[in-house]
């Protein structure tokens, strides 16, 4: 079975006890305050828009891997995954300004066109912080206990503190440019931090031996880079109708992903002043982002990151053989990898 | 001894144990970031700003009170406490658009001024998240361990669910006429959920018994609400100078605190109008203010609120003195709320 078949599967029981999760949320917020109800009731048509539940199931999956099964315990910390992301994309499309997310409209967006944008922005500063205690909530009322449960807790907290001191660098990085270095200390706490959050949770809460939590680490590091590589890459290079919303926010916001590093330092002089006067613009036009894939390209700059996604993928799966992980997980998560490796052939 | 004189002698224990937590921070953060470092020196500084440390003394001064003494163990606990209490304030200021938070730039402002109000409100959404992940991550680490730690953890992860759920309906507030009842909803989740917080932290962590717990919890409760209604009327009505920054910031943002909901429901049709007029203005002038000063006066309401406060005061006196808290300790809360007290006299 592909990674997407297997997403697919077990969306459908995570979604089911997300509902019911927030079935109990809402009943007890209608009983002190009809807003708080509409901001839950928001909060998770948010959490519930049509996608993969790829954080939740990496979390299972890697759970069903040591435990041989799926509970409801492990379906309760799915639960708070979920939340756990999407509090982190909450606070994101706060910051960024972004309207839209998949497919409906940003949180914040939701709550500026009920009164005003500072009133859409302060419920999204408060409901973002609500979003991750309620992650911390659901995962210390899972049912889990002891040390393992403990390790859960922790690895939240560290996570989430990484994810956030990631955001804090990447916002600098709209007005500086960091070297290939500086993107890894920023990137190693992103979906690097994330994926090591959502499979050592699994393992953990599994009782998965402490050998394979190291090399697991190691491998979620490594998926985490692929995958951000390729993130940043379709931002740049997919259609509006591959990506579902219009491509070229990284660079119209001055951000820095890495084929963009790579661009800066590969260029010669005339690419540069092109690279440059781009990204100095603020907002771009359409014609300003085909210049500067053209100019990505030309630099070498995209092949070299796909290159540098390809050798993080690789790794990858090098350390998932290595681990006693069961065969379905192994397979997932092998099929997940080999997935962004086939995407970034979209882009040439 | 007054509370303000066991408050200065443990402010300054607490204080050097928050430079000594943030000294080991910038140590880690300079290995990696120097923005990083630069935006921890900046939360340090924000946190030591000169001011009463009430938060962390009344963990102090609970745990005292049935552990016997003060201990590192707690006092580690108190900067996680001081850090809990600076991300909410760094929120609330960001989300109220406050320049100034006791008598330096609020957080967001310093950041505004590095390069952009979008940089400085962007720095302030993910380090007031840092900054509780950092609350959490002190008391994990802080030597407490075994089911006390885990009941302080989730004390400390439902109070900032509440915290948070105050601030929506708050900032709703803006919007519309809550009455008394509608108020003590919000309310319930702010100071008086703080209060619970830090009370029940030192409570729990020294092993009180569990129906001290009970007592302790409606006590604090009770000095929350004593506490934010005093704090509200402050806001309205004392001068610039005993307050350190212009009076009329509520009333000026639209907010509703209880004198001013008593108001509008003891108001005749005459004051009414006045009232609604100066509600309905947005940005008030200081002529406004002294308007509604009066009219706040005129109606009773502000009597009643200062009554509604004194109630409180009295009932968490009565319930503190129930417990088997040791003498200092109760002399502490006792002293801080005949402070309370005797604040709400400065306006007649």
């Amino acid at each position: 079975m592909t990674w997407e078949t297997l997403l697919n599967q077990y969306t459908v029981l995570i979604d089911r006890k997300v509902k019911g999760y927030f079935e109990t949320l809402k009943v007890k917020a209608a009983k002190y305050h009809p807003f708080m109800l509409k901001t839950y009731e928001n909060l998770e048509e948010y959490v519930l828009r049509k996608g993969k539940r790829l954080a939740s199931c990496s979390t299972l999956l890697t759970y069903k891997g040591y435990a041989g099964g799926v509970d409801e315990k492990i379906l309760n910390v799915c639960v708070g995954i979920e939340l756990y992301r999407h509090c982190i994309l909450l606070h994101d499309d706060l910051v960024d300004g972004d309207e839209i997310r998949r497919g409906g409209k940003s949180f914040h967006n939701l709550f500026s066109e009920v009164r005003d944008p500072k009133f859409g922005e302060g419920v999204a500063v408060f409901m973002g912080d609500v979003s991750y205690v309620l992650s911390l909530e659901t995962i210390l009322n899972s049912g889990f206990s002891g040390e393992a449960l403990h390790r859960a807790v922790e690895l939240l907290v560290e996570s989430y503190h990484e994810v956030n001191e990631s955001q804090v660098i990447d916002l600098l990085f709209e007005h500086k440019e960091p070297d290939v270095e500086e993107w890894y200390v920023m990137a190693s706490r992103r979906a690097a931090s994330l994926f090591g959050t959502t499979i050592l949770m699994g393992a953990i809460l599994a009782g998965a031996p402490e050998e394979d939590l190291r090399v697991l680490g190691d491998a979620a590091a490594d998926i985490g880079y692929a995958f951000d590589i390729q993130d940043d890459i379709i931002d740049t290079f997919a259609t509006e109708q591959q990506y579902g919303r219009p491509p070229g926010g990284d660079i119209s916001r001055g951000k820095k992903p890495l084929h963009l590093i790579y661009a800066l330092r590969l260029a010669g002089p005339n690419e540069l002043k092109i690279i440059k006067g781009i990204i100095g613009k603020g907002r771009i036009t359409p014609n300003d982002l085909e210049t500067m894939r053209e100019a990505i390209k030309k630099t070498g700059a995209l092949k070299a990151a796909k290159e540098e996604s390809l050798k993080h993928a690789k790794k990858a799966k090098e350390l998932i053989e290595q681990t006693q992980m069961g065969e379905e997980s192994k397979e997932f998560f092998n099929s997940f990898i080999d997935y962004i490796a086939q995407n970034l052939d979209w882009y040439k």
